[in-house]
């Protein structure tokens, strides 16, 4: 029998993803995916794009394209970011096949086997299996309201010299929905300055934010050039062409770059140009208004529900803006156990256990409401209210 | 300043993409790319057929896709390789993006550090950069023109308790051309399955034939599930959608999903569609006839040309198919330096040194003919053999 790589040793198929089969029954009430909802994809608009773009371009945009991107992309994306606050230029900017594909990258450019990175305690899952990949150790750090708590970030880094990488979701963090405030973003930006760390800061919610103000990035913040910032459009756009983008001074890029030659050579460049092309021609923002109403009716609807049905000793996040709620029961309840119920009465969510990349905490789990319609939103919420009020 | 892991202190940009910069002026007559002509992509079909996808499938090909990507496309895939002789089915198939993602995952999966991949002398230099990603020992096995040297690898394997994985490009390779004979195929298969190693069949070519007769891949003759066959559809249709696949047994197959989970979800599920359609809806054997012509006709044209203008004393290939010819010079001829004398005067080829993973052997280089006009293949291959005859 052919023999595999220790690595592999490590690696599960994700159980987020086990789940979402079962969930495709279309009686399931799904709050398990993290996904968009399709009627907001702009079909029509790519459909007409992808003529202009052919008929522009020819056999050019089907060629072999350079590694780091269609430029009128990543000068599109360079334009957006220095709007939001940033500062960078389309030479900053490489376009990957997908944020995750920024996650896998960072991981192989900054971990050795042994090493560290330190993570939000949950965090998101997707990331904690492209890093475990180069077989690291994970330091996770406590979350609370305000985001990650910087001064046991700071013990950390004092007393453990190998931590090479620090991953962080600071705006509508995926599992919680939690936004860190500006003092922890200011501490996070200090401490990686003094332990002189990448901090990977992955961004794929800031654009969904329900309130007026945003609060800045920690890629504006950073004049050492430690933030890698991942950017996405799966969440605003549409996630089935697989583009995002990484910004990084320019010796970190170049290292990425290497990195992206030998993986996949470049991203789909017919995707690239239909994306630079929507965002000279539509209005975007104007597409994110429209989504953002929805999503935030969604939230406030499954809030609303949560107040109504769910047991009084649960806590719950409110989250300003992104896809998700994070639910916590208390002690003894076990979030695999309920799920196994509520998945009797067509009913899913996504176990909390699967967020944490040591141990993980039993009592907790994750609610989307992106991609559910309104009604359905109240109906799953009595259900799996009523199952945990007989459960816990 | 922030630290980088070990794993890249071996890893470079590619020398040929920093050759292909500078052969971007239109003047330079560029034997250097790897690239098909891009004045046969079928940029109207995909116009069309992208309009129908969108209409008929909506936001569903917009949305997150399965890892292992768009059945249909499986299933065409799977059509394809049984009609050319495999035996294998959509299950065993997944989607990448472009064949060299599978040569990652393929290296991420059977290399820890320190253990020895083999693979032909000289071998396709982006594979080798995919693989030293994993820090391996390389054991070269010389080639000659039944393809490679199976008595030698038989005694590497017998000398080195090491060895996890045989890389090999059996039809057309890069960057000689060659072909291996029917006995050497049988012989490998038999060495693989004696000591239960893998092999990584790598056949972007395959399709690009100028005979009648194909030999059978080892995919074909593979009866331990020890082929992991890599497909492409780069070459015979466009690079740019990064569209590729992977046919391993099952459970080989699960281990690949779960990289490709954590790499990238999935393959950009438009183009992925787009293909699927393409090959039902088109003769994607007549397209290949038409492009094998033509390659066909430039090979001939720059053979006659060698014979013309070449040095006597210099060796060269005769490929039956793929995209290149393979020059010997006799010692101590530099391909280096004979670069550097040609571009001065317009005409780029790739040295053949890249092409090694250990001590590169210097008189050597390869030489593309797919991408070249008639008429300046004559003309480049005259340049080329004047300074030849001039230098060495």
């Amino acid at each position: 029998m052919m023999q595999f790589a220790k690595r592999m040793e490590g690696i599960k198929a994700s159980d987020i993803r086990e789940i979402l089969k079962l969930t495709e029954n279309p009686e399931v009430i799904s709050f398990a995916g993290g996904v968009p909802d399709p009627k907001f994809f702009p079909v029509n608009e790519i459909r007409e794009i992808t003529g202009l773009v052919l008929r522009e371009m020819g056999g050019k945009v089907l060629q072999y394209n350079t590694t780091e991107g269609f430029l009128p992309l990543r000068q599109a994306i360079a334009a957006r970011m220095n709007k939001a606050g940033m500062t960078t230029q389309a030479e900053n900017i490489m376009i990957i096949s997908g944020s995750q594909q920024g996650l896998d990258f960072s991981a192989r450019l900054f971990l050795d086997k042994g090493d560290a990175v330190v993570c939000e305690s949950p965090s998101y899952a997707g990331a904690l299996s492209a890093f475990r990949v180069y077989m690291p150790e994970f330091i996770e750090i406590s979350t609370d309201d305000e985001g990650m708590n910087t001064f046991e970030l700071e013990t950390a880094l004092k007393t453990n010299d190998n931590v090479k990488m620090v991953y962080v979701i600071p705006n509508f963090q995926n599992p919680t929905g939690k936004s860190w405030s500006l003092q922890r973003r200011k501490d996070l930006i200090k401490l990686a300055n003094r332990f002189s760390l990448p901090i990977i800061e992955d961004d794929p919610y800031g654009d969904i934010c329900f309130g007026d103000e945003k609060l800045p990035t920690l890629k504006s913040m950073d004049t050492e050039g430690n933030v890698v910032y991942l950017g996405s459009f799966s969440k605003t756009f549409c996630p089935g062409l697989r583009v995002g983008w990484l910004d990084a001074a320019s010796p970190v890029l170049q290292k990425y770059n290497i990195i992206k030659q030998s993986s996949d050579i470049h991203t789909n460049a017919l995707a690239q140009a239909e994306i630079a092309r929507y965002l000279e021609l539509y209005d975007f923002d104007a597409h994110l208004d429209v989504i953002n109403e929805t999503y935030k009716k969604r939230r406030d609807i499954m809030l609303e529900a949560i107040d109504k049905y769910f047991p009084a000793n649960c806590n719950h996040t409110i989250p300003g803006g992104g896809l998700f709620i994070w639910v916590q029961m208390p002690e003894p309840a076990n979030s695999r156990d309920l799920l196994l119920k509520v998945l009797q009465k067509n009913v899913a969510f996504i176990p909390g256990e699967t967020f944490y990349p040591n141990e993980g905490i039993k009592n907790t789990f994750r609610l989307n409401y992106s991609n559910v319609g309104e009604s359905r939103i109240e109906a799953g919420i009595k259900t799996l209210g009523q199952v945990m009020k007989n459960t816990i």
